[in-house]
């Protein structure tokens, strides 16, 4: 049989919707003009709820004129080559130890991207013996590297500490026949429901159980915590954290990202993650624009302060009109609404199109079947107004919803 | 167990020598100014051949200008989020465009890294009934994708097409009974040996077998073929290679990636590649530094007859003075000698410290126990005069290799 015979039946779960897409709407939109809380889209203004912008750090004066220095400076191609072979510099090793200072640990490697580097990391730390236990919801590159792993991994129910614990026990008795150690695995601020994790609880049963902690922190870095440093600093448990690591996509406006750990473990993950040593080095306008985003995140303290009054005034807002919000404790803001594909492909596009307001739609498989998920990002960047404007025409959908408009409508029609 | 004890003991191939690496001089070494032949390491001039700067492109003006210009007009922060939810721009379509036209396909896929990128589009294409046949010599980043992979995989002795047919009769069978297709892997210019993976001999087996054909170009692109579209131009066989991949890490002085193939299977790509739809899109100064390298490398092929003139006549000059350069048949210049781990140690010392050339070194297991690998990477920007004095000098160090030199020298001596 031809290989690519397959892709005539199955498109996969989301390009079985490709055919609606020939228009940019739904999916591959793009947003055009600078990044801020008012974008174009197909060439009217919409006020934006979608990107990772936390702090608003991705457009701001400071961030632009580093961006641009740097770039004139470096150019983007310097340096060449992996970091071990003739990619290092001494600007990536002053990140390195500003973000370890950051986060309170001894030592700190940067990765040239988040989804390979967080993948690979998994990868060097376990060898067949060992067990990993995760929490159901962790994002997808940490799925990747757990397939990448030989030796047997247990998932336990999201932030569920009873289903954890018993999958620790399973893991511990594995592990201690295999000769091998126990990995937890789990999140700081889940990006799809907002819930954090539960990581003071996870760090209280390495009293009953021998394990290491590795926290992937992409949406509680700069977002969580006194000062920012995330979710185990909001949760007072950063010692119990091993490995901590974040992206450089959400808060810090850029990519790259970085892990770290004690000295020891940091030291082994520089010599043996496959991403990293067999690939490009992070290059240095990155590098230096990520020094720039790490100085402002930790000396305006004012950023982190605006998002929150931001998140407060969207969730409280909204909570007071009867929406519902799930299990959020961060900035990400999912709405909850009940209804089908038909119904959630008109509303956003009724949204988009006439109410002039960008925010994503997750459908199933990522949410039960008959859910409709509106996830709104808050950015330090969006005012007061925009929450008001926002809450008034979730309104204004929920009841068209209810009224059945959706159902009954033509996509066409709305778009 | 604890999960970290293991690193005590064992740290790994590489990083068990980590101990010799405080000074930064074998390992994570610092290659500074900008990348040209002549670059500072540890405060001195040293005649550099360790980078795949192919084509000169990294610290070109026009280059450099366009960085610089396009970071000034977007930042490094735009667009956020994954190129499907909101990492989209006209820009992005754009390079598609141009490089699918480039490398004569009839779509293409731009990538946000190339490591990450051609795992998952291995992950993406293959599902359990389909078996993989890949060269023996495939880059770490195709072997990671081959281990997501959970059907059969099959591996042929580098470029032998004889181990290939008999491969490919295992997996032709196996793919039948399971209702599955097949697919083959190999490298147009592979990295560590030069070899040019033999595209046309692969291709010549689809009239016997009925398979799919991936090629990663990483260093072909640019450098092979009559216009630079690569190893399989040169080959004369770019219709039978269905998928076609490269890396902007090499002649395109950056990062980024790209795929390219038929217009069905590369827009399934699109919508099925986890690591593009679960990852930032690349950011637009990237996207446009792009633009502007593709240009300069369609409208001034005096650059790659540059390369070709200076691959030329290292290679030729190596030769007459009775080096062994193995297998190459492109830019990828490697010099094989024989000698254990000290000797490769004190050689590399000597050549660094002493001849102030820095080329990279590859020992044992990447090659056989007892074989030093220099490696040459000759790039358009490097001058016959760079050539003369690197032959001069490698004839030196050879005499002393063979004299017993390295063998009998602490390595402290020379450093």
């Amino acid at each position: 049989m031809d290989l690519f015979e397959k892709f005539n039946e199955d498109r996969g779960p989301l390009g079985q919707h490709s055919d609606m897409d020939n228009t940019n709407f739904y999916m591959f939109p793009k947003l055009e003009g600078p990044i801020a809380p008012r974008m174009q889209f197909r060439g009217k203004e919409v006020l934006t709820w979608s990107l990772n912008n936390y702090l608003g750090l991705g457009n701001m004066p400071e961030v632009r004129e580093a961006d641009t220095k740097a770039t004139e400076d470096w150019g983007l191609a310097y340096p060449m080559g992996a970091r071990m072979m003739t990619g290092n510099t001494k600007y990536h090793e002053q990140l390195e130890n500003e973000l370890g200072d950051f986060v309170s640990k001894e030592s700190c490697m940067l990765l040239n991207y988040g989804y390979q580097g967080i993948m690979s990391i998994i990868d060097a730390i376990v060898n067949r013996k060992d067990v990993v236990v995760y929490d159901a919801e962790c994002h997808a590159s940490i799925i990747d590297g757990l397939r990448l792993h030989v030796g047997k991994r247990f998932v336990y129910l999201h932030n569920d500490m009873e289903s954890l614990e018993k999958q620790l026990v399973r893991a511990e008795k594995l592990a201690k026949e295999n000769g091998g150690g126990v990995l937890v695995i789990t999140e700081g601020v889940f990006g799809m429901s907002g819930s954090m994790g539960n990581l003071a609880g996870v760090i209280e049963l390495k009293k009953k159980f021998e394990f290491r902690l590795l926290v992937d922190d992409a949406h509680g870095f700069g977002t969580m915590g006194k000062t920012g440093a995330g979710t185990d600093e909001h949760q007072n448990c950063q010692a119990g954290v091993d490995l901590y690591f974040s992206t450089f996509a959400k808060s810090m406006a850029s990519i790259g990202a970085f892990v770290a750990g004690s000295k020891n473990v940091i030291e082994f993950l520089k010599y043996n993650v496959r991403s990293q040593i067999f690939a490009k080095s992070l290059p240095m306008p990155l590098v230096i624009g990520a020094l720039k985003r790490l100085e402002l995140l930790r000396t305006r303290p004012e950023m982190k302060d605006k998002l929150w009054t931001i998140v407060n005034a969207i969730q409280s807002g909204l909570r007071d009109k009867g929406f519902n919000l799930g299990k959020t404790q961060s900035p990400v803001t999912p709405v909850l609404l009940n209804g089908g594909w038909k119904e959630a492909a008109n509303m956003i596009t009724d949204l988009r199109n006439n109410y002039n307001i960008f925010c994503s739609m997750i459908v199933y498989p990522v949410v039960p079947k008959g859910v409709i998920m509106l996830r709104i990002i808050p950015t330090a960047a969006h005012s007061l107004d925009d929450v008001k404007e926002t809450i008034t025409v979730f309104e204004a959908i929920k009841e068209k919803l209810d009224a059945g408009v959706y159902r009954d409508a033509e996509i066409s029609q709305l778009a």
